[in-house]
């Protein structure tokens, strides 16, 4: 167990911000709510960042960049859309700030407020279809697909270091298409861009599937959701993906000529991650020893840490360790030597622990001589000593391995957590003594999934999309219902 | 010339615009001052922040993200930083809005005002070194060498696109240092890095100096520049670094113990370019056709227009376009095949033109035959017939060529627009009927280079870092003066 950690088992939440902070990720600022993300944790953003980035290209969108700034009024154009959004967010009134008459520092300037006051965007709809209005004639200039990298303002109340915080940082996807039919494919389709990338980069299993009405985006016809199971047992939602219909085509009049000469209303999707992301990859897989990281994201995937006793010993292992580095460097692995002598090793191979390196190779005097390496590997902690001259090998060979054994293990804890209630007792015991994703039959109101929540905490997490029809009772109520969806404790 | 374009001869400024707007850069939103950043506008930034990123982190930086709020009172702790800061700028004074009582919209809720208002970070000193306060305690936690890309927001009166706009998209490099001596290298090291950009990348020259005390960042010791030359003859900055000694170290108490075991203030740097760039690239290259772009920063190197009669020919010749596409793209070129049936060539032709798409490949049936292709140029607008089998060379060896012409000819024209003045007349002549670069002798006082500001609307837009000392007299007073500055009209 690392140092100063806090263990999972007794204070889940303490553990959580204890690897936050040792692990250097982020750290709270001096503004209310706002975190500071340090190099390290910005580096695993930065690597989540690439391969969405891709995936989106791959899949025909390109970026670009819209006002952080959304005038007032825009918010009250579409009417769920207010409801959702306009109500806790950062609002600019004043553009000039001026000496104090006292000396004291600097005032707000009365004579320069705006006549329109500006919102922070929380999310980027109004200010985006605003700008649409004038692509958009033809079905000719149809489909756009645009994906935006920012940040954006949600004036929370309760925050947490990545999992919710006033500023983060996302990406948000806007497009618009001719029909119906292309805008719901676009949708899906990025599900599962979203469901791909958390499983084969995050290594964290989703469930895929559409948000109750209750849970819905403020503004959207469906809302597509991928939910992950944390160690805790609470659910949390990872990414989300709606169908907008002619909503927000309609509240900003956005219409195009079709190719039969009709005037219509164009069609709408938005879908978005953020940094909340990095809370999950925390939460998914680490241990008492610290951060735990699927290799795809690590920014450091392999450390070197020499091992002597002298100054000679010393210059044979660093130009073997730098030696080592050359060869897999050239296989595309990110690997760093750590050869700062006013550290110890021990001292290092705790620090790498807890940063979730995935492989450590140590380097000592006798591996030179006889042509071995001593790997240990994060996921398992064990060791191994390997040849030296099939190191690239090996490296990549364990690189996968510990990938796909991320996601086994957090497959297996998913499975194992997710469990059928039949009754309202069932449910409750479950809730209060395993947590995890509980299958359970539910009247499809919006009234009882409310008073379940009140009740327990506990929400639908989404409607998996490929359910099995069951008939069976709702929990809460007994009423006839057609298929079971999937409850949760969530962050 | 293309269609609807203004003459750069005419007007320069119209031309400008036009540019931005018909290549399809950016646009004007619905926010005053600000502007929406489109697909290809927003490409050739990413092009940019590639080439620098890679350029930082090879340099030891890494990235980080802080928070976009500042709360108020940090701009009045350094004294030079809230005079030049904190006067034009967004106040966020409200978190909540609420339903307008008379049922006609959202207004702000006036329960929920701030007890300190937030500021939208106009550049990020003040919030950075309030962090860096808990990362410093002794020499072995130095350098700290971090940049950031974000947004920001300056509230400027007069904006146009790309050039000055209220929010804008920048890197802000803020490093902290044990000593003087290295605080001053990196703040040098950078300059050199933004000078290789511009004239690597960008293929603009770039004169390296320091700016005068009337010019320096608010809160800076020295302030380093990039000065490049457009074609109207006027000056931009393209990129500044700062000096900031222990002003900021003092204003938010960030001390380290030196290895003698001294309690000290650190040292620090900072340095940026932003979205400017972009303006400063349509400005320096393009043409009556439109925009020019050099090869490193094209999203779109090479555009593959097929041409035929009927679909027999369009098969074969699009097919040929793929597969030229296809080896081109192997050898890392960016490459479009524009095969949409609605448009002409003669209409694409102009359209990528227009966008400065640095070379054009033109496919018919007879070049198909012949095993020939078509290349033209965008930057000389020439045309030449090669061969297909040796087309990824061709392309290769074009490329640089245009991206070496550009730098030539920008080149050119600055020498041309680089001229002494030893007399007042001569200054305004040179003004008024040449523009460009104007060295002359000035008598080193602040209130001499604003009277020649006020009288003409020239600045010292720099004391070049490589200075021959020459004595001479000050074009305005007369007074002595050992070396000749850079004088200009600037953006």
């Amino acid at each position: 167990m690392a140092k100063d950690l806090s263990m999972r088992e007794e204070n889940y939440s303490k553990w959580y911000n204890d690897i936050v902070q040792k692990a250097g990720l982020a750290e709270n600022s001096a503004v209310r709510g706002c975190m500071v993300i340090k190099p390290y944790g910005y580096a695993i953003w930065e690597k989540m960042q690439a391969a969405l980035d891709k995936m989106f290209k791959d899949t025909g969108h390109s970026n670009a960049y819209f006002p952080i700034f959304i005038p007032k009024s825009f918010f009250s154009k579409e009417a769920a859309h207010v409801e959702g959004f306009a109500k806790e967010c950062a609002v600019v009134t004043h553009y000039r700030l001026k000496n104090a008459p006292d000396g004291s520092g600097v005032v707000v300037d009365e004579d320069a407020k705006l006549d329109e006051e500006l919102i922070i965007r929380p999310t980027s709809e109004t200010i985006i279809w605003d700008t649409y209005r004038g692509w958009v004639q033809s079905y000719r200039d149809l489909p756009i697909l645009i994906n935006q990298w920012a940040n954006v303002v949600r004036w929370e109340m309760r925050t947490r270091m990545f999992l919710r915080t006033a500023e983060f940082l996302w990406q948000e996807g806007h497009t618009a298409h001719a029909t119906e039919k292309e805008a719901m494919e676009e949708a899906e389709r990025m599900l599962g861009v979203y469901s791909d990338f958390a499983q084969s980069f995050m290594a964290i299993p989703v469930l895929k599937g559409t948000k109750s009405a209750n849970e819905r985006f403020a503004g959207a016809i469906e809302t597509f959701c991928i939910e992950a199971l944390m160690q805790d047992g609470k659910a949390l939602q990872a990414g989300t993906s709606h169908f907008l219909g002619q909503n927000f085509a309609k509240a900003f009049d956005v219409k195009f000529t079709s190719s039969e000469g009709k005037l219509e209303y164009v069609w709408a999707t938005s879908w978005g991650v953020s940094t909340r992301l990095i809370g999950a990859l925390i939460m998914a897989h680490s241990d008492n020893h610290g951060l735990v990281l699927p290799p795809k994201l690590a920014p450091i995937q392999v450390v070197i840490v020499p091992i002597y006793k002298n100054d000679e010993q010393r210059q044979l292992v660093v130009a073997k360790a730098n030696a080592i580095k050359d060869i897999l460097v050239k296989s595309n692995v990110s690997v760093k030597v750590d050869d700062r002598d006013a550290y110890k090793p021990g001292w290092k191979f705790n620090e790498y622990e807890v940063k979730g390196v995935p492989l450590r190779i140590a380097i000592g005097q006798r591996d030179v001589e006889n042509g071995t390496l001593e790997l240990a590997r994060r996921d398992t902690l064990t060791k191994g000593v390997y040849q030296e001259d099939a190191i690239a090998e090996t490296v990549a060979k364990l690189l996968d391995e510990i990938q796909e054994n991320l996601y086994k293990k957090a497959l297996d804890f998913r499975e194992a957590h997710t469990t059928k209630a039949d009754t309202w007792q069932e449910f409750n015991d479950l809730l209060d003594n395993k947590g995890g994703f509980i299958l359970a039959h539910w009247d499809g109101t919006a009234e009882t999934e409310e008073k379940i929540k009140e009740e327990t905490k506990a929400t639908i997490r989404c409607i998996p999309l490929e359910n099995n029809l069951e008939t069976g009772v709702c929990i809460y109520t007994g009423k006839p219902s057609s298929q079971r969806v999937v409850f949760a404790r969530a962050y």
